[in-house]
C-alpha cells in the first residue's frame, strides 16, 4: 500500500509539497532554489506550451531567441526596472576555472575576470530593446510581435516547487508598436489569450483586472493581470501583460520614422506566464487522494488497467484494450494501457489516482463476459459500467464533462471565496476567518495600500475590469472611492 | 535592387556571414559571443526540434528539465570532464547588485557572495547524475531514458553565428542502464537517429563513425559521431552520441540492486545536437543567390507571388492563390501568399530566393488566361509552367524531388571530396589542393594524431563504421594499421 498524503485540512502547504513529490512532478535539486522538473511534470508543461504557442501564433506572433546574459549596464538603463530586478539576480563575474595550485580541485581563475559583469536574465526587456534598436527604422518595421520560450533566474531565498524557484521556465512576449493605442490593445489582447488558456485548458477560473501602481511590473505603465484563487483561500497571479509605454524605447533610444517623416519613440508591451502555472493547476483541482488533471492538459487522458488471473484472460483483455486505444488515439485522445504484471491492479489504481489521470478503465473477466468495462472518473471518484458498444463516444463525452465539471467546481469555490466588505473591521474578520478575495473600496493611494499590507499581509490583487462604478468610501482612510478592488493574501 | 552576396568562390567565410545576416537568420548581440536567433532562423530550429523530439519519443525517451547551474564541486567529480569544460565556462559568484554609493549606477554587492560558485551548464552530465543517484535503487528503476531541450554556455573567444557561439541551444539525452551492452546499444541507436534526421530531413549526407581517443567527449569511453562535409572542403561534426561507461556512476556513486541482489554501478550514455546544425544546413545547400532550404525543414515551403496591374487582376489571382493555399495546407504543406502591394514582384523574387523558399509560384494575367502558373525551383533555379489542373499533386511531387535532389547533390559533392592517400606527402597535397576528407592509414597512436594536427591542422574526424579491414601502413609513422580513418580540417 502506498503512503498516503497529508490531508489538505491538516496542512495545506505540506499536502502540496508532498503531492508534487509523490506524483513525480518535480523535486529540489542540488542547487539551492532550483528544481528538477521530472518527466511527468514536464509532460504537463509541454502540453501547456503547445497550446499557448499555437494561440500566440494564431494572434500573429513569431518565436525568436535572445541571449541568456544581460550586461549589467543594460539593466541600469531603465530606473524602475533595475530597482525591481537588481536585488535578486545571478551575477557572472568570471569566464574560466583553473586547477588549484595545491591540487585540491578547481578554483575560479582570477585572471579571467569579465570587464563588465553579466546578469543571468531575470526577464529580457533590456537585451531585447537593445536589439530592437537596430531593427526599427521606419513605420514599415512595426509592429514587431515576438515571443521567446526561455529559462530565467530570480534569486529567491524561500522557494517552493513550481510556485517560487530561483530558475523557472516561461515565455515572454515583447512587442513594439507605432502608437500607444496599438500597444494598449496588444497588452489587453494577450491578457485575453491568457484568460482563455487558463480557464479553458487548465480549468482554472480567473478574474481579469489591472494592477495597482505598487503591484505593477518594474518598468510598466500598466499591468493587466489574471488572478486565480486557490482552495486554501490564497490568491495566485496566473499571468501578466504589461503596457510599457515608451520607457524602454527611451532607455534604449528606439525611434521610427513616421509616415509623415517625423522621428517618434516606439511603444512597447511584454507579457509572460511560467511554470508557476503548474502550481496553480495543482492547487486548484487536486484532492487528498492526489493530483486531479483536467483532460485538456493531462499527459495521459485515459488509463486502462487489466484485471486477470490467467494468461488467456490477459490476452483477451489486451486485444480489447489495444483496439480501444487505437480508436481513441484517432480522436487525439491519449491512452495508456498498463499491462505490467509486476504490479497489482490495486497498486495501479492508487498510482493513477495519485497522478490525476482523468479516466481510469478497468477490464476484468466478468466485464469481458458482459461486454462492458468499468469506468472511474478522477474528478468525482465515481464509478460506472458502460457497454463496449458506443464506448468511444461515451469516453469522448466524458472527458468533456470532466473538463467542464472541474472548471465549474473551481469557479463555484472561487465565487464562494469573494466577500464584499464595507469597513476595515469586516475586512480583517473576513480575511482571518475565510481568506479569499475581499472586495472593498480603496482610495487609490499607495499609502493605504502599503498600510493594509503591513497590517494584514493582504495586497491588492487587481482592480477588476468588469467592476461597476459605485460610490463608496475607502475602508481604511474614509476617503471617497469609485470602484471596489480585490484584496487577498497571495502566493 | 537588393545588395548581392559575396560569392562563395571569392570568400566562403564572408559569404556565410553575410548570408546569415541577410537571410534574417541570426545576428550578433550586445553580449560578446552570444547571438540573437531571429524569427526566420528560429522557425527553422523549431522545425528541427519538432522532428527530432518526435524521433526521441518514438524511441522511448521522455523530456525533463534540470537546473541551469552546476555547483563547482560537481564539475570536479569526473576528472576528464572538468579538464574538458572548466577552461571555458561562465561562473556565477554573486546573487545581488546594489546601488553604487556614489550614485553612478549598480555594482555587485560584495555581501552577496555565494559560498560555492555556480557554473552555467556547459553540458549537464554532472547535475543529472547527481539527480539520478536518488532515482536509481533497483534494476526496476532502469533504464532511465531522458532528453532535455536547453541552452548551454561554453565561453568562446572566437565565435561565428550558429557554428560557434558562447551560448547555444541544444538537446542533450542522458540515459542510465543496467548493462554495458544496453548502454552501447543506446549510444549507437541515437547515432542512427541523428544520421536519419540529418540525412532525410536536412538533406545533409553524413559519415557514421567513432571518434579517436583525442577527439572523444570529455568523460566518454567511446564517442559515436556523424560527420558532414561542407562545400568548401571543411568537415563539420553534426552530432555525437557518447558511451560514458561507468565514469559518471562512479563519480556520483549511482548503484542499483540487481535481480541477484548485488549492488552494481550503472552504465551511461549522453547525446546531443545543437543550433550548430543550422550552420551545417546553410553551408551544405546554399548558393551565391542565398539560402537553399530542403522542403522538409523549410518554414515556408511554397510562396505565391501575384503579378498584376489592376485591382481586378489581383482579386482574380488572390482567389486562385487562396484556393491553392488551402488545398496545399490540407496536405501539411506550408504556403505563403505574398500580396503586399508596397513591394514589386522582382523584389519579392529576390527576397524568397535569398531566404531559400524551395518553390516559388508566380501568377500573372497571362497565366490566368492560359489556366496555368509559373513555377520556379530554388534548388536548380529552373522555371516551368504547369496547368492549374493537377497542380497540387505536381507541387507535392516537386517538393519531394527537390528534397531528394538536394541530398543527392550534396552527397555527390561530398563523395568527390573523399581522397584516398597512402603517404604523408599525398596527404598534405590533397589537403592543400582540395581539402575534404582524406582517407588514410593511421597507427592508432595519439602521438601521431597530435603531430599531424600540429603540422596540417587536420584532425581525425572519425573511424568510419563501415570501413573494411585492410592491411596498411600508417602514413606518418610507418607502423602497421588495419583500417583507414578520415582526416579533415574541421569547423
Amino acid at each position: 500500500m502506498m503512503a498516503t498524503l497529508t490531508s489538505r485540512e491538516d496542512d495545506y502547504s505540506k499536502w502540496y509539497n508532498e503531492l508534487v513529490i509523490k506524483a513525480d512532478l518535480a523535486e529540489n535539486s542540488g542547487v539551492k532554489g532550483c528544481m528538477v522538473i521530472k518527466p511527468y511534470g514536464f509532460a504537463i508543461w509541454e502540453k501547456m506550451q503547445k497550446q499557448l504557442d499555437q494561440m500566440f501564433k494564431d494572434t500573429g506572433h513569431e518565436n525568436a531567441y535572445f541571449p541568456l546574459f544581460i550586461p549589467k549596464s543594460y539593466l541600469s538603463k531603465e530606473a524602475d526596472h533595475v530597482e525591481g530586478f537588481a536585488k535578486e539576480c545571478a551575477v557572472v563575474t568570471h569566464y574560466r576555472l583553473k586547477n588549484a595550485p595545491d591540487g585540491s580541485g578547481v578554483i575560479v581563475d582570477p585572471d579571467a575576470k569579465l570587464e563588465e559583469e553579466l546578469i543571468v536574465r531575470p526577464t529580457s526587456e533590456t537585451i531585447i530593446w537593445n536589439t530592437y534598436k537596430n531593427w526599427v527604422k521606419s513605420h514599415r518595421d512595426l509592429p514587431i510581435l515576438i515571443n521567446q520560450w526561455a529559462n530565467v533566474v530570480r534569486w529567491e531565498m524561500r522557494t517552493r516547487l513550481f510556485l517560487r524557484t530561483s530558475e523557472f521556465l516561461w515565455q515572454e512576449g515583447h512587442t513594439a508598436h507605432a502608437t500607444k493605442e496599438e500597444a494598449v490593445e496588444e497588452a489587453k489582447k494577450m491578457q485575453g489569450v491568457y484568460a482563455d488558456f487558463v480557464e479553458n485548458f487548465m480549468g482554472v477560473p480567473v478574474i481579469k483586472g489591472t494592477k495597482s501602481p505598487a503591484e505593477r511590473f518594474a518598468g510598466a505603465e500598466d499591468t493587466y493581470t489574471i488572478e486565480a484563487m486557490m482552495q486554501d483561500g490564497k490568491a495566485l497571479q496566473a499571468g501578466t501583460s504589461h503596457f510599457l509605454g515608451q520607457n524602454f524605447a527611451k532607455a534604449f533610444d528606439v525611434k521610427y520614422q513616421s509616415k509623415e517623416g517625423k522621428q517618434e519613440l516606439v511603444w512597447a508591451t511584454s507579457w509572460g506566464v511560467s511554470t508557476r502555472l503548474i502550481g496553480a493547476l495543482i492547487m486548484t483541482h487536486s484532492d487528498d487522494h492526489g493530483l486531479v488533471l483536467p483532460p485538456n492538459i493531462a499527459p495521459i487522458q485515459i488509463v486502462i488497467v487489466p484485471i486477470h488471473r490467467t494468461e488467456e484472460q490477459l490476452e483477451e483483455i489486451s486485444n480489447l484494450a489495444n483496439d480501444l486505444k487505437k480508436q481513441l488515439n484517432q480522436l487525439g485522445i491519449s491512452v495508456k494501457f498498463d499491462d505490467r504484471t509486476e504490479y497489482k491492479p490495486g497498486w495501479k489504481f492508487n498510482e493513477y489516482e495519485l497522478k490525476g489521470v482523468p479516466v481510469r478503465i478497468a477490464i476484468g473477466p466478468k466485464d469481458l463476459e458482459n461486454k462492458q468495462v468499468e469506468i472511474a472518473r478522477r474528478d468525482t471518484l465515481e464509478k460506472h459500467s458502460h457497454p463496449i458498444e458506443g464506448l468511444v463516444d461515451h469516453l469522448k463525452n466524458l472527458l468533456n464533462q470532466i473538463q467542464e465539471n472541474l472548471y465549474l467546481k473551481a469557479r463555484n469555490h472561487r465565487d464562494s471565496l469573494i466577500t464584499k466588505v464595507d469597513s476595515y473591521e469586516e475586512f480583517k474578520t473576513a480575511l482571518k476567518e475565510k481568506g479569499g478575495f475581499i472586495s472593498a473600496h480603496w482610495d487609490g493611494s499607495m499609502e493605504v495600500e502599503e498600510k493594509i499590507k503591513a497590517e494584514t499581509k493582504a495586497t491588492i490583487r487587481c482592480i477588476p475590469l468588469n467592476a461597476p462604478e459605485e460610490e463608496g468610501i475607502c475602508i481604511y482612510s474614509g476617503n471617497p472611492s469609485k470602484k471596489r478592488v480585490l484584496f487577498a493574501i497571495a502566493y
